[in-house]
């Protein structure tokens, strides 16, 4: 079934204690795209830069990723440089420079509208409430949103919280958002502002689930005992959960609950090296050896 | 199955956002025991001074749990004071006065030689020692730790762990004991240090086993949605660990995971209130509840 992602395509630069790159490819829609089309082809709606190399284009085209929605447009694609330390749970941003991103605001192919799930990653409200207004009829939307966003942007925020099905975010911004400490408080906040799934992401401490029909799901992370690079594993993470629902349209408890497994799965893999390069490595294989591997690490 | 724990009888005075207590019963032998007698007959060695309450020697007692191990000196009963604040992951110690805990040595009842489970609750590593050489042939010894060992008793701690089964401990003194920034990376290397299992607590994250054998198990907190006092959280988990394991005299691999589950449903119950208050409440039948209700959170 169709899946769309809107966000963003980048360059990053990146520290951790385990090395450093230089102008790798990133981008919250490349992350999830390429978590996602190993379950699903994927709709990426973007813009870049005439900087971006045809290397990059080749290898999504290559990955079922349609790149009709990306935008080639003058100027410098988005550009951003940080730095993990110490036990790697939060980025440090050294810099970031918009640049052809600064006055996107993204209009869809025609053929785009009749997309079915979709995943609006982290943006201005605004925006993510433009991309909204150009789909047809969507079975399942998901959100992604930060801080700087609940600071400044509440009331879109809130609006938007009224059109999706589920908002991904993570411990801190649920707090900030709910203005609850205790994170099953915040959720259940976070419920009565309109989505009917709050999805929390606790990076190395994995995930949890909160449906406004009472269940709730939670996920520890995959035991990864060498994380290089955590960029990208909230995208990844999102990418696994919709590349899966999407592959057999269907969005029940049970299948969420499979869904995040293979979140879980997607972003174990992509944190074991810079960029995206466990994802150019790994073959379908390997996923269901990962997801069997986890189901028994957390069966009782 | 017989089962003992070596560990302290206190009065906790304790401040969170949601309220205060002045001199409540605590301690890690007191919170343990409670935990366990849940499910299996416990042995107590402690002290307590002659400030200490018949009262609540007679709760222990009317619960299953064994006071010959109890000495009661002349003074006063080891005292603790701290506050939470937050997230409540960790206590602030406001304050510590040993009294009648500072220059005991325990000496266990004849009677307790043949203790087949046994929990070494925090303590220095010389005093766990001195436990280990008091029983004769135990099936499953688990030991708790903390910073202060790591730093100040490194050679003693290194000793205990060649003649325990498993050590629990919490997330930052399994980084600070191994050196190793990276949990999976940190109890592998603690593995390679003696114990045969490694039990890694990180408090509303959840819990995280390591075995010799290469068995890997996780799981998330229960959970509650609000978080009156954290005090005994680790205590109460590791009763209902080994009060299960000792009630069914197994510690197969199955056997741990179960145990584990019910470990996470007693320190669930234990942080709804102050002090032992809930355990006070709670009937079995509550508790099996709270276990399905547990298994249900995390079936995939």
């Amino acid at each position: 079934m169709s899946l769309l992602v809107v966000g963003t395509v980048a360059f990053d630069s990146v520290r951790t204690p385990f090395g450093a790159v230089e102008r790798v490819l990133g981008g919250s829609a490349t992350y999830f795209s390429c978590a996602a089309s190993f379950f699903s082809p994927v709709r990426l709606v973007s813009v870049v830069g005439g900087d971006f190399p045809d290397e990059h284009i080749q290898m999504l085209k290559g990955r079922r990723i349609d790149l009709d929605g990306l935008t080639c447009k003058e100027g410098q694609t988005f550009a951003w440089s940080g730095r993990y330390e110490g036990d790697m749970n939060e980025a440090e941003t050294l810099d970031v420079h918009l640049n052809v991103y600064d006055d996107y605001r993204p209009v869809l192919p025609e053929s785009y509208r009749d997309s079915r799930y979709v995943f609006l990653a982290n943006g201005s409200p605004e925006s993510q409430l433009k991309v909204l207004d150009q789909i047809d009829d969507p079975a399942l939307v998901v959100a992604d949103t930060m801080n700087l966003w609940i600071s400044t942007a509440l009331p879109e925020l809130e609006q938007l919280l009224t059109r999706i099905h589920a908002l991904a975010l993570n411990e801190g911004e649920a707090k900030l958002l709910s203005g609850e400490q205790n994170l099953v408080a915040a959720g259940e906040k976070i419920l009565t502002m309109g989505p009917r799934l709050v999805l929390i992401k606790k990076g190395e401490y994995g995930s949890f689930l909160l449906s406004r029909d009472g269940a709730r799901f939670a996920l520890p992370a995959f035991p990864v005992n060498q994380v290089k690079d955590p960029t990208g594993a909230g995208d990844s993470f999102a990418g696994g959960v919709m590349g899966y629902l999407a592959r057999n349209d269907v969005h029940d408890d049970g299948s969420i609950r499979r869904a995040m497994v293979f979140g879980t799965v997607m972003s174990s893999f992509v944190v074991e090296d810079f960029s995206l390069a466990p994802f150019l490595r790994i073959s379908e294989d390997r996923i269901w050896d990962r997801y069997h591997e986890f189901v028994r690490f957390i069966t009782v």
